[in-house]
Parts: C-alpha cells; sequence; structure tokens
C-alpha cells in the first residue's frame, strides 16, 4: 500500500513526508544499532492528529515508532520493522505551567533544556537530566534518570498524569493532578518506562521542584576508584541527602578535558553537589569532607561559583559525548547496570578488570549514589573481533550485576540492546508484562520489537 | 463444602479456624461498613502455604482475603464474598536487613512499629507512618503514606521488590535489589496498592534512610484554618524540604488535648519537622518562622526535647483515634481527598463549610504538605438522617476535590468506600485497570468486591 499517500489524505502534505533525508534521521539513535529506514515521518500537531495515525496503523496493522529528538542510546527510536516513524517536534509546547502548585503540564516534544528555561523564570527547575537535551515524551518513554535521581528520583517519581493513546484509538489519563493518590491501580508507572510499546504520549503532567537557596558543588580525588566508590557509600550510609554523586574516573576525565578545554587533575575523581540553604549545605560538605579524609582523598575542591560549577556539569554531561565522537573510526559501546550500592566497589572493580581483559580502551563513570555506573568503551566496528568482545564484556557485566541483585539498566532501558536478559532479570514477571503488552496491543503495532523478547509472545 | 475441613487437610490443624471469634475479628476493620464473616481464616507461615491456599481457592472459586492487623479504613479486610480471611500474622519475620544497602526484606506481616525498632538499631528508619500499628504488608496493599510523605514519599516510592503470589499459583518478584531500573514494564507500583486484587504479597523488600543528624519539631498556630493552609502552601512554594506539615484545626486540638491529656493551645495549628544537620534546620526553620509572620501565626513553638516532639507526634498519630473512640455510641466517617496544594485553602474551607451546614461535629486535618487532608465527623449510626447526610458530606467533598483536579482517595485507599468514585476519577483508564484485573485474576477470586466497580467487568 501506498502509505504516504493514505496518510498525506489523513493528516495533510505538511504532516508526512518520505522525503530521504528524513527517513535516515529517523532510522538511528546514538546507539550503535543498525539504522533501519522508516517508510513514513509523520509530525502530528494533535492528539487527534496521533489519534489518526494510531487509527490508521491499528487498520493496516503497520509498525508505529515514537520519535523525540533520537537521542536514546538503546535503539528505541530505531524502525526495525519499518512503518511509521511518529515525530513529535511540532509538539513541543508547554501546556500549562502552575508555578503555585509544583505543576507543569506539556507536550511530549518539549526538551530538557526547553522546559527548565521556562521554569527557571519562576525560581522552579525539573530535576531529571540524562545528559542531553532529550524530550519528557522520550525521557519518560525510557524512564530515564541522570545525575539528580540520586535526590529527586528518577523520570516515574516526577509524574503526576500521563495522556495516552493506546492502540485501539482511546485516550486514557493514568493520574490526576494530586500530588499522591490511592485511587485505582497505579498506571502512571507502568507506561512511564514501557518505551512506547503500551501507548503514545500526548500530554504529560510533571511535578517541579523550587530551585534550593543554595548550591554548592565539589570535586574530590582519590588514588583509585574503588576508593571513590567507598567514599560515596559512606556518604549515603550517613544519610546525607546529597543532591548530585558522579564517579569520573582518571580515563574519562582526560577525555574531557581533551574535549572540554578543562583542566581536572586526572585522577579518579567524585563530582558532587549540595541542594539547601546555606548554612546546611556548609555542614554537610564539611561532614562529607571529614568522611574523605578516611577514603584517602587526595584533594577535595569547592566549586562555589556559579560558573564554575556550570562548567564542571557540562564537563560531567559531555563525557559520554566526548568518548561517542573522539574518532570517527570508532564507536562506543556502553552498560548501564545497577546493582546495591554495597556492592559498587567490587561490581566496577569486576568493570574494570574485565575492560583491561580484553584489552580495550574505556572508562567508568556513573550515578554512583544510586548504584547505577556506565562502562563506555571504544571500539572498531569492522573489527569482527573486537566486536565479539564488545558483545561478551556486556554479558560478563550485566551477569555479575545480576549475581548481585542487581538490574540490566538503571536508566537507558531495554530497546534492542538489553531485551536478550530481560528473562534472566524479570522472570515469570516477564509473562505478566507480555500479557499486559498483548491486552494493551493485540497486534502487536506499537513500536515492535523492542522492550519485549519475542519468545514471550507465545506465552500469553 | 466443607472448607474448614479441607484446608486442614492441606495446611495443618494449626493454620486454619473457624472459631467464632476469630472470625468475628476478620470480619472488619476500623471503617463503618457492615461486618461479613469470613468463611474460615488462615493463618499462612510460608509463601508455599500461601501458595496452597491459592491454588485450592482457584480451584474451588473461592474468595481469597487478605488481613493484616485490620487497621484499615475503608473496608479493604471485609470479606463480603465471604470465603478465605488469610491473616498473615505469622509471616512476620524481617528476612534480611542489609544496612549498608539500605534495604529491608520483610515478610508481610511485619508491623510499622516492628520495623522501625529493628532498623533503630543501625540508625536506621522506615519513613512511612500512617498513624496505626499497621503491617508493610497492609501498607504496600493500599499505598499507604502519612505524615513523612512530604519529604520522602509514600508506600510505593520505597518498594525495590515485591514477591507475589498471582492467582494461577505462580510466584513472581516484582523487581530487583537496585534502586532503579529502567528494565521492563515498572510492576512495582502496579501491585503497590492493588488491595489484595492482583496478588499476595509474600516478601517485601523496602528501600530505608538514615536518621537524620538533627530533628527539630515546631508547633504554629494561626487565626484561622485557612491561614494555617496559606502558610504551609508558601513552605512548599519555598522550597524548602520539611519533613512533616501537619494541619490539626482547633476542634481536632481540643479532641486531643482530652484524649491525650496535652495542653496545646486549641487553635487551628500546624504540627511541623525538619530533618537534616543542625545549622541546617536551625536556618529551615528561621525562614519558616518568617514566612509565618507573613500569616499572623500567633504563636511558634520549637519541641527540640525528643520527649516533647515524641509526645507532639503521638497527639497527632492518636487524633482519628481520638475521635473514633470518643463516644461509644456515635461512629466516625473521614474523607481522604488530594488536590494540588493552591487549591488546598479553598478546598478546607469548603470541608468546614460543609460538616457546619450539615450539623455535624467535626474536624480538619492532615497530611496537607502533599495537598491530602481529612474531614473527621461523628454521627448516630442508627439515626438515618444523619447516615444519608454522611454520604452526602462525602460526595461533596470528593466531587469538589475532582472540580480542582484531585484524587477522591490520598492514602485509604479505595475499598468498598470509594469504589463509587472510580469511574469519575480515571475515565477510560479503570477499564485498563479492568482488563489487567481480568488477565491475572479470571475468576475474581481475590479480594473480590473491592477497588474495582461490578460495572467493570463487563467491559473486559
Amino acid at each position: 500500500m501506498n502509505l504516504l499517500k493514505h496518510l498525506t489524505e489523513l493528516l495533510g502534505p505538511e504532516k508526512v513526508t518520505a522525503n530521504e533525508t528524513i527517513l535516515e534521521h529517523h532510522s538511528k539513535d546514538e546507539s550503535y544499532f543498525e539504522p533501519v529506514l522508516p517508510d513514513v515521518v509523520a509530525f502530528p500537531e494533535s492528539k487527534e492528529d496521533v489519534q489518526k495515525i494510531v487509527a490508521f496503523a491499528k487498520e493496516n496493522k503497520i509498525p508505529v515508532v515514537p520519535f523525540g529528538v533520537g537521542s536514546g542510546l538503546e535503539g528505541h527510536a530505531i524502525p526495525v520493522h519499518k512503518g511509521i516513524s511518529v515525530d513529535f517536534s511540532q509538539m513541543n509546547q508547554i501546556v500549562e505551567l502552575r508555578a503555585e502548585d509544583l505543576i507543569v503540564k506539556v507536550q511530549p516534544g518539549v526538551t530538557r533544556l526547553q522546559l527548565n528555561h521556562e521554569l527557571n523564570k519562576h525560581g522552579l527547575f525539573f530535576p531529571v537530566d540524562p545528559g542531553a537535551d532529550a524530550t519528557i515524551g522520550g525521557m519518560t518513554a525510557t524512564n530515564a534518570s541522570g545525575t539528580q535521581a540520586v535526590r529527586y528520583g528518577v523520570m516515574k517519581d516526577q509524574i503526576l498524569d500521563l495522556e495516552v493513546v493506546l492502540a485501539d484509538g482511546r485516550i486514557i489519563h493514568t493520574g490526576t493532578l494530586a500530588k499522591k493518590s490511592s485511587s485505582g491501580y497505579h498506571l502512571n508507572s507502568l507506561f512511564a518506562g514501557s518505551e512506547g510499546t503500551l501507548g503514545l504520549f500526548t500530554e504529560i503532567t510533571l511535578k517541579l521542584h523550587g530551585i534550593p537557596e543554595s548550591i554548592m558543588a565539589a570535586r574530590a580525588c582519590f588514588p583509585t576508584v574503588k576508593q571513590c566508590v567507598e567514599a560515596a557509600v559512606s556518604i549515603l550510609s550517613a544519610g546525607i541527602p546529597i543532591a548530585r554523586m558522579e564517579l569520573v574516573d582518571d580515563r574519562s576525565i582526560a577525555q574531557v578535558n581533551l574535549f572540554s578545554g578543562t583542566v581536572f587533575p586526572e585522577e579518579p575523581s567524585l563530582f558532587l553537589e549540595f541542594h539547601g540553604n546555606e548554612a546546611g549545605n556548609e555542614a554537610d560538605a564539611q561532614f562529607v569532607y571529614d568522611l574523605f579524609e578516611e577514603h584517602e582523598c587526595q584533594e577535595f575542591t569547592f566549586e562555589k561559583d556559579s560558573l564554575k560549577r556550570a562548567q564542571l556539569w557540562k564537563a560531567r554531561h559531555d563525557l559520554s559525548y566526548a568518548f561517542r565522537h573522539s574518532d570517527p573510526k570508532l564507536e562506543t559501546i556502553g552498560t548501564d547496570v545497577c546493582v546495591p550500592i554495597s556492592k559498587l566497589p567490587e561490581m566496577v572493580e569486576y568493570a574494570r578488570t574485565r575492560i583491561e581483559k580484553h584489552g580495550f580502551d574505556g572508562a567508568v563513570l556513573g550515578h554512583i549514589g544510586d548504584g547505577n555506573f556506565h562502562t563506555l568503551v571504544l571500539f572498531d566496528p569492522k573489527d569482527k573481533e573486537q566486536v565479539q568482545k564488545t558483545s561478551l564484556l556486556n554479558e560478563e557485566i550485566v551477569e555479575f550485576a545480576f549475581t548481585l541483585g542487581g538490574s540490566c539498566t538503571g536508566e537507558h532501558g531495554v530497546g534492542l540492546g538489553k531485551i536478550k536478559y530481560q528473562r534472566q532479570e524479570h522472570g515469570e514477571a516477564l509473562d505478566v508484562m507480555a500479557g499486559i503488552k498483548h491486552m494493551l496491543d493485540p497486534d502487536n503495532i506499537l513500536n515492535p520489537g523492542k522492550l519485549l523478547p519475542v519468545e514471550t509472545k507465545a506465552t500469553v
């Protein structure tokens, strides 16, 4: 069938295209997975447009794959079974800001920086920062988190309500404007993190936070990565409400200095941030300093100045980009495991040992306040042995995380890359998940090939 | 069939009873709903026992109703269709405490105070406190919250993993030990708050928190309830991380003084608590004091002494009990709406006006930091006009909360009492909920008659 023709009739010519450059842009994300061109790209401007697209897709059993800005790391937006890529860039309005309620309602195409730019005018901010300037829709779909989750929680924790177009065209609301509710089954967290496989979001209502009176950042260097991690664990055990706590190993610092022109000491480091009032932050920072002394901290530098602070976090955010774009011939592949915090030292040690063992140039970094960290290794996608080794490395790290009671993905999501670990992580709960998918999308038109392994199809 | 005989054969005589006194104990909770005796009460001692009970119930299509300590307020534990009341009091072990990971694994029959008694030895605490010494299983099933939710979140936010016996006897785990995960659909929050209708919990793994270095409590009086609420809203807007913020109106204070022998001024009051380090708490408290001045605060008293602080919170916790047991001829009925915080002043005003209009003796109190409050009215259950009026009052308050974008229940759950509001609150999302229920429990043996309205049965 002529998809372009039919969708153009349905939506109007300005909202549908099969232009080769645009198809190509929607064929990939920031992952290493093989691009696949969609048949067409649709640019809905309203929930009614989304409804029309989904109804058409259902009638004709055509895959529908939502697309934000393509900053995902696990292939979520790649239309592996082709069909319609639904680009939300034309649904990028902040629908309603209720500053006095600490609530905002946005369309899914609003990006993180766009939102915070608006919120900051009101003394408010939205804390989830996956690094990339992702869309709120994409962040919701993958249950993103990032550097401030240790204090403010992950994406699903911020959601008050989702307006969702289901596969059968119904529009539901998963919540209300109330900050808490014990009414009905809690659907917010079921749809958040569902990666476009249960429905398409058309409006997202989020909790907001007041910008703290005082923000203080610090950088601490340790002799070894293990000592960094142990120092981090000691902060959490002491109950200090740290707002950010990032591990950046020596290899990462070298890369960031190269990429960002910074001159940070190339030692295993923690980047920290405290949010509160000035007296409280100073007391917390002093306590942290004392704790770090016990872990042989070699340097502890405050970045009180807001410009210096911004530089610190920009360097951190640019890190994975700095690796990914360091050499056009090389690709990067990362892991995203999350383990109980006391197991972090051995988990990180294990990851570093395996990277070395396989002879990779790679780094360890991440959100260790949550027990979540990433390994990033550079490899040549044309070198078969290297490709095999990256795959083996991934498996080794995920398997080790499982033995510690952890998860294969703390924040990047399943997409294509973590499907093979779903049965092992979830056991029979995977069949419950497959049952929910089957109930809501019996024809499997919503982002098919993602999140659930094919084997689970048979069990529902 | 002879249920007692069959279950006794299955589980052994010490785990099953049809003793009249025990049946009667399992026929009711703290709500005003008509008691219904179960056919038998089972006391499982292991997940295998629970599995056996559920398998037997499924085969014979007999209702299974979980029971904690019967402290629920919406009739969740009442076996309205009779069958087996499953009492978890023999599954009350703390299975594993991993202090260094801030994780504990418990059986569902562990109570809140039992847990905190153990945790406190390790400098840790579990923050969810619904007032009653409820079981962790019951608190999970209703997604309980209470006074500290404003800072630490509600029950579902604390859950890392649930071991659940499904209606078909399968045992699943809804999570892992990782603090965050983007793997699969997020089932923790689907089962938390499901009120025994989707499965029976046999183990619950929770996040813990370090006891803060400094805890400071305060009491503030205002000329009117409206000013109390406005003062509370101003704290939240300023981004102060208040740990507790309770509204207790003048009528409530009078009752608590009577019941607890306290001598608090009988004025509309806020009870507050700050958690952090001493310097930070003092700075926050000073800021709060300044904000309160603008709202004509008449008295601001610190309770720094831990005994005085304990007395303050005991008085608050005993409040609803103080009303409920004030006169043996009278019953209480409460509402539990939750609305956006800026709407609280008008919502609370409305509730007070309606209580007066109907001529009830009643109070307004609650967790206003979350936008959640309760009205409590005393009524004579034998007086038909009064009973009708309580019902009308409930409806008026819920309806008004809906017009403000709120929820009919912030923390008590649906049970029997809020079923009639489910369609209005959730719209078509209710059919998704019913679909999930139908998929997991097609014979409707798990706590039938709760949470979902009967009409939704037909739509799946």
